[in-house]
């Protein structure tokens, strides 16, 4: 097969060998500027002088599920519509689950490939993110799709895949380990030897990231580890492209408690209760590592005050960076309007936003600094390829500002 | 001499062939991908495949003036202090021009390596830029500062240079003219075959761009101009650097007309006459390519309105990308607030602000299209060297978003 593929407007050529790309969630460029400096990653850097980098801008708010999202269908936010892990519904007021499959707007790059013939992989630590990545796959056609959390549980109906923990050879990896990620990338490789699919899109965990900053000894450990699974991916004779869904920053002060501000306490004082709701679209069922803290969240107006006035006491607090009505931060950032709330409030790079201090439980913290996400200062990540560019795709980066979204047509139509 | 220089906090190597950045005024990647494709651009293309391109970001405002001081002193506006061709002295309320050297805060990339013992040429389209550019360069020292505009009114010792018509074999260039660049790009030619400097930096003008759309004959013609120039620079065995100081957009409805936001009538309709200064910073004694229209403005309040009321009334205008404080705009685009306005306005991509239609003079517009340039939407600049980067750059550019004014440092410190 030789024709080329359209998805979502885009096309692709038909791959000449497996095209693997791995997101490293929460790969912020200060990890690979410190390890590579030490020279402890010699695949990356490998690929750095003999493929191609760079660094590439993701989608706004810089979370998980948003930023795999555009990476999988090819497309920003404002077109697949999945800007968070929620959003409030006004005609009830309750908040919406945003991970499942039928929110997710347009075709993902593997359910493409699939229908054009194409064997397809799709793994995922956790597996909050394994059904809108599995969206469209057809699992009895040869495809598989699953999660390192739930490995244990693989169906051949469900993942295409059955006795994952024995066919990978690892043990089921803790819901909170570095191993959740590895497993990962062993069920990638061993893929790639017995069944060589075209395509295949492998999504680690930030657990690392969250909870260890560059210098210290257990980050450094696990990108060791990263380097090798990727020193041993490409031995299948792949093209490779390496991609972060979002960065990471410290968040805390000099005494090592989150620079948090409590954003629905301050609306409430100002406006009084029930007149605003601050949504943290950062959170999900697993947040002992950031306690729902990101540096992005969403104000719906309820009562009578108005966008204006939200926006004018938002812009006044310490540490925020933007506050925005819902048309400007929806053409600033490529967000959809219609899952958009009336005001968005992003926090300076050391500052996260919550809601009220009672809601969240930030217990988990305790013993290390609060490292998270969310803002403009988290939407910088590496962009590597195991191979070089070809004569068109050189001439494209002269004039074309690179987003992260673009790493499976980079991978897929502009190597050699 | 193999010592490092160290200028505004950057250390350079010391040069082992002659470095020499060429400022594509008003150059938009657009220009670029039309003619890269088409295929009449060989020497670039050879850059791009054999050396080393991205897009980079340019400095805000994406004026002409801002981007040469960061380029030639390697530092954000925050830092060099010129963030326009104006500010407002609240004193007085007179705008200051703020081209004057002494205005310009550090020290330029060439004269810190002429102290440090390098032969160092600027050569500038417009004489407006060649007092700053020449800054704190002795000309009695073998060193060479001078314009084409003046061409002919070079001495040895306000220039280094004389008779540089006659030097250069070329007329006198006309001030609206594609020749007023190439002159400047010739000049070059000839001295670094006959005095073979260290460190030159050719800063062309926008003529051409503002002009011409990257569809029109004339704007093809002129880059292939370029591009034959750049050929016979790369000849006498140097490293080359191509940038721009920010890109072009056009600002026209569908009739042809100037999509013009009259910013100062609606402040003075809202709130009255004297209560608000409209400043437009792109201004500058040559207007007539266009009309002292651009996409960015400064507001300074005078009277006894608040900066919360401009700003609301601004950001209701249709086309305003921005309306932002102070300090707000100076953390976002890096801005010195000594020099910064009350409220900054940003345009959209294909709209400008000025202050009052009777100030502006649009006749200079008649017979083409309004292109021009201040906005968000003209900062991403081609960033293009003739040679490799070196092991050290092709690790940091996985990890460091690439500024234009670092266009210097990675030909001195980081090609092959």
């Amino acid at each position: 097969m030789s024709h080329s593929v359209n998805i979502n407007g885009n096309a692709y050529r038909w791959p000449e060998r497996p095209v693997v790309v791995v997101c490293i969630d929460g790969g912020d460029p200060e990890y690979l500027r410190r390890f590579l400096a030490d020279g402890v990653l010699p695949n990356i850097q490998r690929f750095i002088q003999e493929g191609y980098s760079t660094v590439a801008t993701g989608s706004m708010p810089s979370f998980t599920c948003p930023n795999n999202m555009s990476i999988i269908t090819g497309t920003p936010t404002a077109r697949h519509g999945i800007s968070g892990n929620f959003y409030l519904d006004t005609k009830t007021w309750e908040p919406v689950v945003m991970t499942g499959p039928e929110l997710l707007r347009g075709e993902t790059i593997l359910a493409g490939f699939a229908k054009a013939g194409a064997k397809v992989v799709s793994i995922t630590a956790k597996d909050k993110l394994r059904r809108q990545l599995g969206k469209g796959l057809d699992v009895s056609q040869g495809h598989v799709s699953f999660s390192s959390e739930y490995a244990d549980r693989c169906t051949l109906e469900e993942n295409g895949i059955e006795n994952a923990l024995e066919y990978v050879g690892m043990p089921k990896p803790d819901m909170y380990s570095m191993e959740l990620s590895l497993f990962v990338l062993e069920a990638g490789i061993r893929l790639l030897q017995d069944k060589r699919p075209d395509l295949m899109y492998l999504s680690l965990t930030d657990f690392v990231q969250h909870k260890w900053a560059p210098e210290e000894a257990q980050a450094r450990h696990f990108y060791q580890r990263l380097d090798d699974t990727f020193g041993r991916l490409v031995q299948e004779d792949i093209v490779l492209g390496l991609i972060a869904d979002h960065g990471m920053s410290d968040k805390s002060n000099e005494a090592g408690e989150p620079n948090v501000i409590w954003l629905q306490d301050i609306l409430d004082a100002e406006f009084g209760a029930g007149e605003t709701t601050v949504i943290c679209p950062i959170t999900d069922a697993f947040v002992a590592h950031h306690g729902a803290l990101g540096s992005f969240v969403r104000i719906w107006r309820k009562g009578n005050v108005s966008v204006q006035a939200i926006i004018d006491r938002v812009a006044a607090v310490e540490g925020v960076d933007l506050a925005l009505g819902k048309a400007i931060a929806c053409r600033m950032f490529d967000l959809p309007e219609d899952r958009e709330a009336d005001v968005v409030v992003i926090s300076r790079k050391n500052v996260v936003i919550g809601s009220s201090a009672r809601l969240h439980d930030l217990n988990g913290l305790k013993g290390h600094r609060l490292r998270t996400h969310g803002g403009i200062t988290e939407t910088k990540v590496p962009f590597i390829l195991n191979r070089p560019l070809n004569a068109e795709y050189r001439k494209n980066v002269t004039y074309t500002d690179i987003k992260s979204y673009q790493i499976f047509e980079f991978a897929i139509n502009g190597t050699l």
